[in-house]
């Protein structure tokens, strides 16, 4: 038996069968609707209104949504709704994607946030010694999750923070494996990035609130490793002439970076433990000094780099003062000295995307070009010098 | 076109298509052949010898393993091979799992190994300017991987070792995603794990070479928390009466766990950096106090554990003197005090699968009962005092 959805507020008439979830049509016929939680009902984020047709009595976690967000009677989680016969139904603009701010000084790529970090507030039942689960148990049932990992002190926490917060947590989880943090209340929305650009003379640093997708804040400072050599090929030199130095332009440009984020933080009342992802972008020699990864075979021919991707590092790891469970993520570095500054450079405008012939120039301390010939993307590197930096 | 693949050895005969892969077949045929790489023609433990058929040139890997394991120029790796014609084939007894050497002393269900933790011996080619992968590039590389995470230590140390080692190294993966370690030279076949038994009164460890399944060595000793109070209600109630005697019973049962590991492996020259994993078992409480979880909402009304499954986590981090990137799992508490020894014993005795009633008995000091009536399992667990430890 076939029914059919009207949705008036998109233009749109769906064909639909009994059982189908009303928010699969949706997203199936090009509505642009959130679904934040992949459609598990948890994060209240894509509500219709239900004009016409059945409306079942609403879940505990869509009472508890209906009541936060102070919506009408005839609201329902689309997620969760199956549809059992003809439907006309609204759909709010605060249900969509479209409500995506883009800050508009900068031209960047419209994308849409999916960030790899979510919040999920959770009420839990109180406790009972019928059903005994484990605390940690209650949680992943909440989370609608089978398994995931979870850092041992936050496990050791847990049991605290539960009863602290009356069994009202909000959990962050990176990409639905791993928790990074629970804590007590509804912190939803609290939620940050930042955007790092780690280049021989100049640091820039973004404030990013990864749900919305928009940069908050900026600032920038000169890389105090330039102190010990302007150009890349010198500060590897220097790298290398003695045991201590590696580890001295290390925390150089580390404390410069947590300067940044502890500016760019107060000034935006942003706690360092609400910042869960920090991407560092930079050549090759920056992200190995960063990481304090020896530069002996870039250094030296046939100039082989150490890494080139990396999975996420937890950031207490790598230095970075934000949550201490939280990810940093490197740009790739492509090969030697075409780093992870030009992978991102790349990215950033599609340039493997674009038909045509171009040539991407990134004229800094370090210079590298692009060729895009047809298919075929060719790159080469040399330290520029510093005369692009005004020295 | 059909082809037909001769197996004497097995008694069979297999159809086949042109370049069907002719490890694919066996596999398929029911021949236990032994596929530790995943047919990525790493590990050359899947050879056979090619009595009558096609011949190819042997790859570089190929002739690698055909002179180590000295056989003879007409084997052929099963999983590198492309059927393109009629084919008799033996397939040797070192190929196949028939050659897993039980321990006849216990008895213990017959399981194929198929260790989470994989060894994968690599002679890299020399470092080439014309082609600069970085290092770790080059590791993927010669794994057949697309991207594994591998600890910082390991990645800042793989210059110094890949140089000492002449580019020769044996690299240890758990689950094919995660790289352990990267040792010089060829560690082929050291690769031990500990299985450890924590009961209230008694701890059991036994030394496990975890590619062919078989324990090497035992050792047995008394846990030294039943200074502390010998049944687990005192137990627990010594953690609680002050702040710091949790984590004195965490340092008493580490400090023999770690005493009796340290025995095993020097009676049996194995060194602890060749021990990438352990399992523990042991009740509620026990993996509670091992860890360092806090053991209130176990102790007290509604007695809930902290936690039940765990995954995967950092020995160094649970304590235990492995290497410092081994992997320690805890078998999964079922609820409250019913833990994860029973989950082990329902596990060692297949209770699930059997079919009938039954009643599982665990007498120790922490005693439980699991009824197996029909499809269900109703499980109970008492502090039955030390009586039956002769106490």
């Amino acid at each position: 038996m076939a029914y059919t959805i009207r949705v008036p507020s998109h233009g749109q008439t769906i064909a639909a069968e009994k059982k189908d979830i009303l928010a699969d049509k949706l997203q199936q016929a090009g509505v642009p609707l959130n679904l934040y939680c992949n459609k598990r009902g948890l994060c209240g984020k894509c509500f219709v209104e239900i004009v016409t047709g059945r409306r079942p009595d609403p879940g505990e976690r869509e009472k508890f949504w209906l009541e936060q967000k102070d919506l009408s009677a005839d609201h329902r989680l689309s997620c969760q709704y199956e549809v059992d016969g003809d439907l006309v139904v609204n759909v709010p603009v605060s249900s969509t994607h479209e409500n995506v701010p883009i800050l508009p000084s900068i031209p960047r790529s419209a994308v849409v946030p999916d960030p790899a970090v979510k919040k999920y507030y959770l009420e839990l039942p109180k406790a009972e010694i019928s059903s005994p689960d484990s605390l940690f148990e209650r949680i992943l049932t909440g989370l609608g999750a089978k398994s995931l990992k979870i850092p041992m002190e936050t496990l050791k926490e847990l049991g605290h923070t539960l009863k602290e917060a009356g069994q009202k947590v909000t959990v962050t989880v990176h990409r639905e494996s791993q928790v990074l943090a629970i804590e007590p209340g509804n912190t939803l929305g609290q939620n940050f990035g930042l955007a790092v650009d780690v280049g021989t003379t100049t640091l820039v640093m973004e404030l990013v609130d990864v749900e919305s997708g928009r940069t908050l804040d900026m600032e920038a400072a000169l890389n105090s490793q330039s102190r010990r050599g302007a150009d890349v090929i010198s500060r590897l030199t220097y790298a290398l002439a003695e045991a201590k130095n590696a580890a001295e332009l290390r925390e150089l440009v580390l404390e410069t970076l947590n300067q940044m984020a502890r500016r760019l933080l107060l000034r935006n009342r942003i706690s360092p433990a609400s910042v869960y992802e920090v991407v560092v972008s930079g050549n090759t020699a920056m992200s190995h000094l960063l990481l304090g990864v020896p530069v002996e075979t870039l250094a030296r021919a046939p100039f082989h780099a150490v890494f080139s991707r990396l999975p996420g590092l937890n950031a207490r790891e790598v230095g970075l003062s934000i949550h201490p469970h939280g990810v940093a993520y490197f740009a790739p570095n492509i090969k030697s000295f075409v780093g992870g500054d030009i992978a991102s450079g790349l990215l950033a405008v599609r340039l493997a995307d674009r038909s045509g012939h171009f040539l991407f120039l990134d004229l800094g301390t370090n210079g590298e070009i692009v060729l895009k010939a047809g298919e075929e993307l060719i790159a080469t590197s040399t330290a520029a010098g510093p005369a692009f930096e005004g020295a």
